[in-house]
């Protein structure tokens, strides 16, 4: 990984610079929007529905009036959006180590999911040697499609300490760098990206429909997930500094951020309001994208820098509903980790 | 339905000109490109893989150099494209009718599928009712999707003439105005307005990676499942009369067919290639929006102007492996009839 001290600030600008480097790798996914599911968080719960939840009894339940965008990173490269931000540390180590360097050591990282088959498509295409360390008990099929985009496998025993310890042996014997999955400001950068393609995209198909953006018709608040924090404190960077001038961003807009409540999970949220960061989860939420704590680099711009409004959380069943509505209302296939914003959007009371 | 001596000619102009008239009501629908997909249609078969298939034994299995394009009307309003063409027929039927009859007497139509949720959608926002005919045997969620759209369901047997009679009961009470789910001029003009839309967005997304337009990548061929042959004749009509001059088309566009091959489906691909439109099928394919014979007017446009320049089948575990292959790799939920030309591309030799 480049060495922290070398990565550009943590502004809009940098997030700007990060899409131009790695726009010819990644898609520019499409922006969906879906009637029924506005209709359907436009529409205040009825006593009934809200029974049995935290919000019993409320006298009169939430009746926001809210259209949706949604940025549907399921269709970047390797299915997610981390690919943005492996491509974005691949690019700015080639800046800073050079690509001969990179093709002799390789890179690393200890993972057994989505950055692990991102960062193994970035540094194939790159002709860079991926050394992935998963846990020997991870699932057949994410170690057959890490494997199939070409990264080497050291499989490490399960706990935190052991798959340190087994990367710090590869980076011994190979040289490698580390690139870690979000607590890095390279990696914050390249999630950012998926952000300032939605103010733009939001911002077009407006202006084609003949809506005026002096009306409160535009883009007012994105959420996103929350695990680590890369994608929500990259958001929140895309989201700072905007200029009024700039047809894609003609006001302000909020960013929150959305964990599972299961078991501890919403560690962000308990963190955020309490003052101080929570340093361990241990929580198997079916969101098993956002089963860990938030890094060091996303706190500081979440919490630190309140670049982030508010934190809100969700059940598992409250999940398991939203994916169920975006697979037969919007047709489009989903990891729970994916749909917690929506959940927290249609079935939170806040 | 608009007295079909009343329609417009059956030209691309036309398909343009329905576009304009439908596009305040329907979405742009995204286009999907994905390597993945790219790279297994463009990698020759082995002789292991023909095995079992009427081209075992092949001596050089066919290899092509394919780039897909996939125009994602799985994301269109109710689902499917279905929408264009119901949309274009209300448009046209206040041309013809004024929308304050139609108020009064509504649309009607017999179908248990997509097109009887398309019209019911398209009658809702007009303000006009609409009156669907069932056959009681209908799956439940099919007739609650319809009942959600707003429209009065009477239910018939299922045979065609049980079907046909109840319709005409509807009509006679109602004076309801029939729309036909495929066999009209005005529907065949919706349904292209979608082709139209890929060439544009083909074009600009070349236009856009830096890619000319002079060498051979463009878009070259477009196949469509056919069914009733709706959708592939409007889409043969809007790569009719190509200018070279307009940069959306700057070479000719093939367009192909494809069905299902189970018990008779491909009745269009039977007609095509022995002259003669065939007039039932019964063929119970999973490909459940294909079991339709061609209508009078698609055929008249796909075999007669030769419009269509091949139509082709495939067997029910070839459509099984392609709608398998969006799940898993375009992340994308799609019903069988939506794949069969994918199966084509990637399994079939010719």
């Amino acid at each position: 990984m480049a060495d922290p001290s070398t990565t550009p600030p943590l502004t809009r600008a940098s997030v700007l610079a990060a899409h131009s480097l790695i726009k010819p790798y990644i898609h520019e996914t499409p922006v969906l929007t879906n009637t029924t599911l506005d209709q359907l968080a436009s529409t205040p719960r009825t006593p009934e529905e809200l029974q049995g939840t935290e919000w019993e009894g409320t006298e009169r339940p939430a009746n926001p009036k809210i259209r949706f965008w949604f940025k549907c990173e399921n269709f970047q490269r390797i299915g997610a959006f981390k690919a943005r931000g492996a491509f974005h540390a691949v690019e700015r180590l080639k800046q800073t180590e050079g690509l001969e360097g990179l093709k002799k050591g390789g890179v690393v990282t200890h993972s057994s999911g989505n950055h692990a088959q991102a960062l193994s498509l970035a540094a194939r295409e790159n002709g860079i040697p991926a050394h992935i360390v998963m846990p020997t008990i991870s699932p057949p099929p994410k170690i057959a499609a890490t494997k199939g985009y070409g990264a080497n496998i050291t499989f490490s025993g399960s706990t935190s300490t052991e798959r340190e310890a087994v990367t710090r042996e590869v980076i011994e014997k190979t040289g490698a760098r580390l690139v870690p999955p979000y607590d890095h400001p390279d990696i914050i950068l390249g999630q950012g990206t998926a952000a300032l393609e939605l103010q733009r995209q939001v911002a077009a198909s407006l202006s084609t429909s003949g809506t005026t953006t002096t009306t409160n018709r535009r883009l007012n608040a994105i959420i996103t997930p929350c695990g680590g924090g890369g994608l929500l404190s990259g958001t929140a960077l895309a989201c700072s500094d905007l200029s009024p001038s700039d047809p894609s961003t003609p006001g302000p807009i909020l960013v929150f951020g959305a964990e599972p409540s299961f078991s501890g999970a919403d560690d962000g949220r308990r963190g955020y309001y309490s003052g101080t960061r929570i340093e361990t989860v241990k929580s198997l939420t079916i969101a098993d994208g956002l089963r860990t704590p938030l890094g060091v680099y996303p706190w500081s711009i979440i919490y630190e820098r309140k670049l982030v409004a508010g934190m809100y959380s969700v059940g598992e069943e409250e999940i398991k509903k939203a994916l169920r509505l975006v697979y037969e209302r919007m047709k489009v296939v989903v990891e729970p980790s994916a749909v917690v914003g929506l959940a927290v959007a249609l079935f939170g009371e806040e």
